[in-house]
């Protein structure tokens, strides 16, 4: 079904970067200490329903809200138009793709002004904005930095049960694919797209879908990384730590997974690489090579690979979950049948980790 | 005489980046030493004539060219372009503003196709091109790494006497201001302009030119910045340290300036921040704030401010250097007559280094 | 049999600190390859039979011997006395113990003079020497280290059945505890034992032995230590890292586990607390704290609880190897009846890992 | 004069480090939020004529103690002995040199016992005791640090007119000599000296005294004593930088020299390299070579060859400031006949400074 989704004649929107991620979650208190007290992120204001987060880098009002609500889930992923025209060409463009539109001249949360918000082709919750409210750049106040400081919002993941009809989707959007994971038999497993010029905006990674598998932060160095999991050590909390620390092959940065009180899982990452040429090489892995995730062949722990966030539609309920058809990246590389390579004609098809319990 | 330069009715060229600079030296085995053996940039391909470096993230032939020749000099600040179309508009608008241009379909040097040099209304050796072969991106070969890598080109700064007058002319090229520096009088000392998504893809720094102020690259963390240092000082070469490290005020980016053994300035520079949003926010500095150079206050070298490379026309002969009349930024900081605050409203006019020998 | 070793009338030597381990390796070339090549350690001399490696701080004629033989296993465990007087007292001291012990005035390695090993009470085989050679202290050429160099040996660690056991025959010898594990029915798991003024210079992990649990050498910084498993990766040998990176709870400081060609387990760690007072407090962890051994709860890999390097005696066979009768750390943390917490008093047993394959 | 300080036949105290400095500081509040809020050192407690700070990995009671007094000035440096008994012979040792002393079975300042203080034979007022209250050694609580982290003391630094004899008489006292600072003519105008396994516990900086030139304080790494730098500049008090932040030839640390709101210097150290060995190699540099306290060769500022505080006598009154005769350090390098190379053999004599305003 790669090509149910048509490609519109209308102009899509000049998506400058993913901007924000409204998420919902169960108790905002609770909540508020994950993101404020531990991971450090800067409260540009708060009341008693929402609470509005930014990274030091940042000028516009906000990379992350948490609103609280009866089931956690993701109500927006929300990207930065160039102009307030590029959100009338969003709204045209999703609606010749058939696709539910809300527009809302002054905006669906506080800071934000004129969007558009869209259930996708993939089922996805979109916006997109221009007008923002500008906040002091925290660039130059170290004084309020802590060792662990995020500094921009990086990127999205979403989870879809098929990588290359959502990747025609959003190409023809605009995006385009920096990385993917493939097999020999041409499924794809994953791919990484961009409008900034990193690595990617947002992902695609196979399974069942629409979920939410992650937001992403960046830091300025590797060791603000080993700072987080050091800070959760000290705090007891260190089975918040999924995944990582660790390189990743895909994208070459640096990187850890962590989990929210509500489960939605937060990437911290630091230096993948200029992606803004319009021949950029794309990398494409291959599924059973076990350095493409993570470069030091650590194991991906099964629950990244199955564990994700409910997305909301334009009415606040949760999306249907559709299942994946294609193979399963866990089932053909660590599963029963599976195998992965540290070096690839290597005759020893054995994972990287030590005999099992 | 700042609107002396017309703005063309003809479409600016699409510029993405700086991609390289051919620069002249006058033994090219003595800068081999330095850039290769020292700095460790990676050699594309070299003849008896010249050398093709790059940096690890690389994937383009070269960012850049050193050319045997008879007097130090910049032969070329070159930028890449998003289409071979824009080479032709690029050709266009620079005659439209009365400037010399030429075109070579194959190239000024190797590894680059078809390209047009031309002398500026600044009176810089510009190049624009869109057609460059692909070279492995050695992003991920750790093995090849030295403790001081550079991975990418970050930016090229040009001196020339009217700031504002190069300012309209770059702003009409499609360069966007991110950070200057301007007293309360109106006077302009310095700008950086932008085309990636980063502080600056060139900056103009008031004073006598034409001249080439200085070429930077980038490494991934501020220890790669003191490990070049280091190394410096285990060759007894720390003489080449021109300035720093240290934090810059301007761009937030922790650098260092060394010297070639021409005297080409060399900036390695890491973690400035994201500028790609229209309204990205213009940060103005005030040329008496002891922190915006050096954001610690420490000095900043007399010969910083008065020395840089000439730069050639497109015959190869150095161009006449014009003086600057604005006033001088080392005399209103340093000089007799100077003054820096550490803290605007402190009355304490002194300078941060201690009691002069 | 806690009590069985008798503590000697006679002066123990005054140990200075751990100084090399002589290891033997089946294939040198392809050892040199792992130690030279990937790890960066110095070459002081080499020969058809041995190498002499040593680290960028060392002053000594080596840290480390890699000696050709047929069995892969650990010669000499020598440690540095203060005196030449000091060898003659730890031939004595091992005498009183009934132990076998061998002098030889002019060493038993290149760059070591007079020097006594012993097989002692554990059946390790244990150096002590004062003469050695001088070597160039490489402490300030940067031009020659790597991104992940080695800057010191930093301690041996020990396999034996009976931690107690071992542990008083070592304080009769004068080493100090400064870390254990316990469990809360007084079983020892493993113990830090130090000369110098860090958290150890060996240690015992409970096990069955004696056998030689790892050498660990030491960075400056963390990155060092995530460089070594980029490099690892770009020359597509992750294989070789078993555990880590991490930060230890046992010690505070950052590491790495990786398995040389023979299977010799070498650590590579930075950063733990200066212990030199006499009364350093001494830190005893749970067993069945889920962030003694990883400050973030990762998972120990089943090998390094299981995996070992024999040892020799002084005729150069290896040790017979005897079962630990103690419960099992492994066992007791994620065994079928084990547990691990990561909150001391909190119901939940189970471990961090994500659901299980 | 070298010789007038007599070799006591006492044995001297086993001295195991510098352990605290007490300080009078004029404004107890305003110090207070140089060395808390600012550096981040650990208040273990506090009234309202002194605080007592301690580092991250101390466990006994302070490092360092602020003490409200009319003057500026030191009141003690202390250090740490093996035993009670030590605290005798340090006060027997020095009766015998002929020294002032004080005997406190309660101890001079909370936290710590039974100590002696004396008045050395260079003018300096000694502590010296082992009883000391245990606190919570905070290692492992990362939630409380900060990005600058101050970790331990690491060395006190002493000025002095005559180098070579204060330097016997603290090799007598037990101190081992690690690196100095010499000319051809045999003038000594700088000494390092420990007792712990770094490079120094004390120094001698050549110039008139007594008086005290710096307290040194370590961090893990050398990105924390940059972001020390950055929250200075941050906070608009970039003028407390006097000097760095650089690499050291003497020691081989990275390091950083503040000046507190009195003018105390405070020293921002970082891996330096291991001592304990009794032929640990003793580095001399010639006092002419422009890489011997800053490696890169940046300027060493006048200040802080001529600042120091001042000392107390036992009644706590400033110690007169006695002249050095001996040639001055600044004068030889950088005075009008002075001169420093960066390539001994080189026959430019020039600074590495760019040309002069």
């Amino acid at each position: 079904m790669t090509n149910d989704i048509l490609t519109p004649t209308a102009t899509p929107p000049d998506i400058l970067r993913c901007a924000y991620m409204e998420i919902v979650v169960t108790d905002l208190a609770r909540s508020r200490a994950f993101y404020v007290d531990v991971l450090g992120l800067v409260v540009t204001e708060e009341d008693e329903n929402a609470i509005y987060l930014r990274t030091f880098e940042e000028f516009i009002h906000h990379n992350l809200v948490l609103r609280q609500g009866p089931v956690a889930a993701v109500a927006a992923f929300a990207f930065r138009v160039r102009t307030p025209e590029d959100v009338d060409l969003a709204e045209a463009y999703y609606q010749e793709l058939g696709c539910r539109t809300e527009r809302r001249p002054d905006g669906f949360v506080k800071g934000v002004g004129d969007a558009v918000r869209v259930t996708d082709p993939l089922g996805f919750p979109y916006e997109f904005f221009y007008q923002v409210d500008h906040v002091e750049r925290l660039a130059w106040r170290y004084d309020l930095y802590g060792p662990g400081a995020l500094v921009r919002l990086d990127h999205f993941n979403q989870v879809t049960p098929d990588v290359p009809r959502g990747r025609k989707y959003l190409e023809d959007l605009g995006f385009r694919v920096t990385e993917d994971i493939q097999d020999s038999d041409g499924v794809t497993y994953a791919a990484w797209l961009r409008r900034k010029d990193t690595v990617h905006d947002t992902a695609l990674t196979g399974g069942d879908g629409p979920r939410m598998h992650h937001i992403a932060f960046a830091t300025h160095e590797k060791h603000n990384i080993l700072y987080i999991c050091d800070k959760l050590g000290a705090l007891r909390m260190s089975d918040v730590i999924e995944r990582g620390p660790g390189r990743h092959g895909v994208s070459n940065a640096f990187y850890l997974y962590i989990l929210d009180p509500d489960g939605h899982r937060v990437e911290i990452y630091t230096q993948d690489y200029y992606t803004g040429d319009p021949d950029n090489p794309v990398v494409t892995w291959d599924v059973h090579d076990n350095q493409r995730r993570d470069w030091w062949g650590n194991p991906v722990v099964p629950s990244w690979y199955t564990e994700a966030s409910l997305v909301l539609d334009l009415d606040g309920n949760p999306q249907p979950v559709q299942k994946r058809d294609d193979p399963s990246e866990m089932a053909v590389t660590v599963g029963a049948d599976g195998f992965s390579y540290t070096r690839k004609d290597d005759v020893d098809q054995g994972f990287k980790l030590g005999s099992s319990l």
